[in-house]
């Protein structure tokens, strides 16, 4: 039975006056948000959401989207604001109990550009069972954005076994790489049609949570420590390990999976896929002595199935990342430096 | 004794790579970012911060702020970005516990901009007690954006005698203000010098949490309803709450505190001071038998000296709110249609 009070929202596009606070502000929030978003702690629709945590840690991130193009193969923005989200939760141990979503918008977006993305959002939202409990809307004129920016909190509550911090990482440990990494970042770039490559790459955008529970559930305290690789790539991630645990990662190049396409993709281009960002992959550190055991556990676990180690951490020189070549030669591996691929995420 | 290991900043304009998540993001959070916002949870500069909030209710919250100018009389972006998040739990019976702030820049933004408003930012995190645990920062093409934009979001205890819904509302109850209003849309409005106005009108904003915390101590559970006139002004916020509470509010047009300077423009450029933005007043609604004692605690605390008996709440006709004239005539108020003052938070 339709609802009487359902306020249906038909304005073709998004003026500044939805962004105001008032009649229309009420309008695209109740015409086009709610239905899509539908949970009982936003429907409160107050000032805040209340949550009722369980007892114990949480952990709390924001992300920012301003990710171009807002379609690309393989996901979008929208489903890009929930994912960053609950995956900078999945690697802090935490399981996402709440999040929100403010959305900032260009005067002139199509209505059904924004319902789109508001739809990707919610649908990433349930996959994730994590509920959008607040946001927030502005509107700036024409020119002052592209199309739309996302941001969004998160909160989750910690699982108890967590104890992620560098301090942990010892020598002898091992890296653990989730899957094939350069996707995301490279179906950025070629869905902005700049180049002259016919690849069917796809972002590799999605919620880690069932992988990093699977992993903790292996290696408990053992896990020392996560990271998604996202803007900077593994590169990236790696020298932060090697310098916040002030230790030396040494990965085996062959042992680092990437899919064919991206690997030509990233020839053609002069770029090192352990550069190139992900949005669906982490690295992880876990004791010698389970290592096999959580490997095995993120290659059962549905998503995992091309998880590798992807090497190991020793003494020293400290803060130093180097990659073993399968000829035997070795290479320094360095954070990413510049900006080759803008904007992809 | 200067840190050994402290980054410095040097470059005097954002670009592209310091949004990239490499080395250059790293010296802008490390040599700028962590500086001024330096707390023991964001220095572990993790995924996501750890908290450990107190068992019971917890509020949570979104805004995004894209204000124009970044400075104006009486505040800027990063003092809003975080007077709003408060303010939002604030009337949501909550104690801030922690925010998030993630920042969208226009390359070519000079640091100095940029440093003014981090420094604003956490000063007004200082006054209200509440760590800025986590951030994010993305750069986007001149031209993409408008200097810089800011989205926070926030948590909060909710103080367990908090009992604030509009079902709770009830004819005959009291309805207060805590404040002259105007203040804020108006200053903004004069500071783009898009008019020849001269006049001293600076913003309202500011943290409401110490003039809710008294009232409830004042009211307790007769505190029955709560909201921060933002956009859309203080004839939005009784809008919402006659829908929402479905009932009447009548207010004395003679009772709203209204500053000359605040009410000689306005009436210049045929606005109503109560439709028009305020960052640093709310309206509460509070029961009849406890009305004078909530509006004596008000008055008491610091800022809150000009709060007033705005009006009252009856039967019917319900959704509806009318303001009663000094000679007896009674106009409708209507919710703000149309955006006659963009991008004001």
């Amino acid at each position: 039975m339709p609802d009487p009070h359902q306020v249906t929202f038909h304005d073709k596009q998004i003026a500044m006056a939805h962004g105001a606070g008032g009649e229309a502000s009420r309008r695209l929030i109740e015409g086009l948000f709610r239905p899509l978003l539908a949970n009982p702690l936003l429907d409160a629709l107050a000032d805040a959401a209340v949550l009722e945590p369980p007892i114990g840690r949480m952990a709390m991130t924001s992300d920012s989207f301003v990710v171009q193009p807002l379609r690309f193969p393989g996901g979008s923005i929208g489903e890009l604001a929930v994912n960053g989200t609950v995956n900078d939760l999945a690697v802090s141990g935490a399981k996402p109990l709440a999040m929100t979503a403010a959305f900032i918008l260009e005067a002139g977006l199509p209505t059904e550009t924004l319902r789109a993305e508001v739809a990707a959002l919610a649908e990433a939202a349930r996959k994730a069972s994590v509920p959008i409990v607040a946001g927030d809307t502005k509107v700036v004129e024409h020119g002052r954005a592209d199309g739309m920016y996302i941001c969004t909190a998160g909160v989750g509550a910690i699982d108890p076994r967590a104890a992620l911090r560098p301090g942990r990482v010892r020598p002898g440990d091992c890296v653990l790489l989730s899957g094939p990494i350069g996707n995301h970042g490279m179906a950025i770039m070629l869905a902005r049609a700049e180049l002259e490559i016919e690849a069917d790459i796809r972002s590799d955008t999605r919620s880690l949570a069932e992988l990093t529970t699977a992993l903790l559930e292996a290696a408990g305290g053992e896990l020392k420590w996560m990271r998604d690789a996202t803007r900077g790539g593994v590169a990236t991630v790696l020298n932060e390990l090697a310098r916040d645990a002030e230790v030396m990662v040494t990965i085996e190049e062959e042992a680092v999976p990437v899919d064919d396409d991206v690997r030509g993709a990233c020839e053609l281009l002069g770029l090192d896929p352990l550069q190139v960002a992900n949005e669906g992959q982490f690295v992880a550190v876990v004791s010698e002595s389970l290592a096999e055991a959580a490997l095995a556990a993120l290659r059962r676990t549905p998503g995992g199935e091309r998880a590798c180690l992807l090497g190991v951490v020793s003494a020293g020189p400290v803060s130093r990342v180097l990659a073993k070549a399968a000829y035997g030669g070795v290479r320094v591996v360095d954070m990413l430096i510049g900006d080759p691929l803008p904007r992809i995420c």
